[in-house]
């Protein structure tokens, strides 16, 4: 009755600008296409000069491509000289194969259109975390993932306006026997998500079972002339990619599927220390991987990727949220605006083991690099904890609530007459205050971004409430967001298709691991 | 005799490698020179538009000078109009004034000349926090600050390369009558550290207490013709001078002291909800504030100051590390560039009651975005909790971390030969690592910035370590720092007088408080 009533008041009074701002972000778009021009940190002999030693690498070191005749037959056929498995490129050769065929942008359909993503340009996509073994939350402590995990991640990405994408192996399942995990990990984001996902690259066969899986959610003719799956291929770095790597790439690219070609790089192990010096390698490796590619499949969307990040001189243990790796970012992104192709790097990387103040800075020391260096495609945006071994529950919502805040901040200044608000300081005029004004009535609802995660009351209210830190209130978040889940609608005979090819695949799969 | 061998075998192993990067930074300068440019957010005619609407401000809604008929009669003579106390300006008068004589950089001088700074310019100075009632530590929680809490702080700022500045009123030590209360802080700054120091402006006479004390240390005639403090200016926002301050302002220019006009807004109270409509009032502002200071003193140094963030829309609390400020400070930054005069703004701000993982996001956003824009004067770098009202000793020493990667992302990218590293990629070639290679030797003291709070170890090991947070190692690590502090030498007959002042000073001010 009290409620049914507070529900018939809830158009004014404080309750009524409460629930007037409970969903302040109905119209956030599927991604975010920003307005701010991208920070750089090169000029044009900088630029140069890196463009010129990659070049240097290609022609005078070379690339090895181990275990893949073909791939070395290919590249051969181009102009390459092969000396076993190393290839030498001729000087422009990669830069002008690429630019030949690889497109500037393109759009990774999801199964929901209206989640469909621009991957290029001036546009900027969030993707959870990938690749952690491990996941921890405040109750439970860090344990192994399971599928229920890797599925509560699915889910809580789905019901973030700010995170764009449902990422691909955001935590390992290890209670799924790895030869068939994959097949979990697909089903989950396909069932329980509506957004765009990423494929499998572990094995060409797994590949091969993200594009025949996403035939059966789109339609095989749509899968044919469209991209809807975005796949990470990391190269060996320094100066090495392998036939696993490259097997699933060419599954994806002669598919029309995006590939992303990452060399992974901690500097001072896999490349110099310096950053000019890693910037110069990581273009070398991504010019032939991406040359490679569009040999291969003339066409095929790709994406200059990196993962970089710098080691402790001490104990060679990697680091994270420090000033190196957010230069060789906004570097590497404008290698890669130069090339004409969309990027991917950074994203939320702490290297903390808990989601403490340590790994709030590295955070934001990564997000704010990563987005103000123009990135496309954010893989790693939230929950990527402890150097990528653990997915965290926590740290989760703790980075969507920073994702959103990049979404008003990529839109820069509105220099509209609104956005000017000269009547409102006509109307207040000196030593009046702006709370009550009618400018600040008519801009409530979208005036400033709300987080829903920082505490903001006085000390004294804080206390109240439990002295809770962040932890804790995201703690709470995660929780009742699992519980008010919702699944997206999925045709029942898509399902039903979805799980007879697991079970088929299953059957021919099971007991054929463990690798 | 263990430890005496320890020592003795310093210079090999992992023990030496370490003991030659205990202090990385040994050649760090006194402040930081930028090389990479100011993030912009506004193009030209975003910026034009501004400071048209500022100019429509001064001239036609006006700035109030309160209870200060001279400065009035100042801004009349000058072609002002004066209606009561609202003082309406020429388009254009401001500028032009502020042009004629304002200096676009100065020196305000340490009593170690190692330690002047530069002001404006490429360079950026950072500052502890200022203005907080209460300080915080992990063991004694929140509490009032006392004149001890505060000469801690001196001496903690003293002892970070990072920290570039004494600051000024840290924290109100409250057990100190607020009559006498700026003559013991400005005795701690000038005792306890030997880095330059701001005044107080709580009242003219302060100001003139300011002037005099930095006369006994640096001399009369040297502080007649040098800038030896730099003193915080605040305009009661909206569109408010008051005589408490433009009589501090009075004392500081005609001394030839440098004064930053900042503007204090909390968007949506102060300022209109919007970042274009708080900017054209900001500028608007600090041309009257800074008109007034050349035209009282021509050639006075004068800073053009912002304090801005926003507030809650459900709450009206204040709320900090949000996007809009960020967009404030950017354009803020450009509009002082344009006027050509210093600028300051930002600083590590959070809102959270504990230096949890709210606190580091948000203080990692505003930093970043600070030391993006350019700004020269970054009160508030270190310490500064709660949205100003406590003083944090944990955060102090984990802000004195972020601000040391601050000192590496500033300088860019190294282009010379040793940053191009080709030998050693050259070297180590395909497949292979960079760890032991002779590039990586070379610059093992410098490479790479190393955090000395952030916990780099294995999972294993940190656990081992009895699982501490980066609150719990900035506990020991303030305190370990606190143990070791040595003060800089004071020549005994300046510190004699010194204290002879005061002692003089307590004596006719004894008992006129509490104002």
């Amino acid at each position: 009755m009290s409620e049914a009533r507070g529900r018939r008041r809830s158009g004014g009074g404080r309750a009524g600008r409460q629930s007037s701002r409970v969903n302040p972000v109905a119209s956030t778009p599927a991604y975010i296409t920003r307005k701010l021009k991208p920070f750089e940190v090169l000029d044009e002999a900088a630029l140069e000069q890196i463009e010129a030693n990659a070049e240097t690498i290609l022609s005078e070191m070379g690339i090895e491509f181990r275990d893949d005749p073909e791939a070395l037959e290919i590249l051969q056929k181009a102009g390459a000289t092969v000396e076993g498995e190393l290839v030498k490129f001729p000087r422009g050769m990669c830069r002008e194969i690429i630019q030949k065929s690889a497109p500037a942008e393109y759009t990774q359909h999801a199964r929901n259109p209206a989640k469909n993503l621009q991957i290029g340009g001036n546009n900027t996509v969030f993707v959870p975390g990938y690749g952690c073994p491990f996941v921890r939350d405040l109750d439970g402590g860090r344990r192994y993932a399971t599928i229920e995990d890797f599925q509560n991640f699915v889910k809580l990405a789905y019901m973030s306006p700010y995170m764009h994408h449902s990422g691909g192996t955001i935590c390992e399942p290890v209670d799924v026997p790895v030869e068939v995990r994959h097949l979990d990990m697909l089903y989950s984001h396909m069932k329980y998500s509506d957004k765009a996902f990423m494929g499998s690259v572990t094995a060409p066969e797994r590949a091969q079972d993200t594009v025949d899986m996403a035939k059966i959610v789109f339609g095989e003719d749509f899968v044919k002339n469209n991209t809807v799956t975005t796949s990470l291929i990391n190269a060996n770095s320094p100066m090495t990619f392998d036939d696993t790597m490259l097997g699933a790439a060419k599954v994806y690219s002669r598919n029309n599927q995006a590939c992303i070609i990452a060399p992974f790089i901690l500097a001072g192990a896999m490349s110099p220390v310096t950053s000019a010096g890693t910037l110069a390698q990581i273009l070398a490796e991504v010019l032939a991987g991406m040359c490679f590619v569009q040999l291969y499949a003339p066409g095929a969307p790709c994406i200059f990727g990196t993962f970089a990040s710098s080691i402790s001189m001490q104990s060679g243990a990697p680091t994270f949220g420090t000033p190196e790796p957010s230069l060789v970012t906004y570097g590497a992104a404008q290698l890669a605006r130069r090339l004409g192709v969309p990027f991917r790097s950074g994203g939320s990387l702490p290297g903390s083991k808990i989601p403490d103040a340590q790994a709030a800075y590295e955070s934001a020391n990564t997000l704010n690099s990563t987005v103000m260096a123009g990135v496309n495609f954010v893989l790693h945006s939230a929950g990527w904890m402890e150097g990528g071994l653990v997915m965290d529950y926590e740290k989760f919502m703790m980075d969507l609530d920073q994702l959103g805040m990049q979404h008003t901040l990529t839109q820069g200044v509105d220099m509209s007459e609104n956005g000017q608000a000269m009547d409102a300081i006509r109307e207040v005029g000196p030593g009046n205050h702006y709370l009550g004004c009618a400018h600040t009535q008519a801009n409530f609802q979208t005036a400033f971004y709300m987080s829903d995660l920082a505490d903001n009351n006085s000390f004294e209210q804080w206390e109240e409430d439990g002295s809770m830190d962040m932890r804790q209130r995201a703690n709470l978040q995660w929780k009742k967001k699992l519980g008010e889940y919702q699944a997206p609608e999925l045709d029942p005979a898509i399902d039903e298709a979805l799980q007879a090819f697991i079970a088929k695949r299953k059957s021919e799969l099971s007991g054929t691991g463990d690798f």
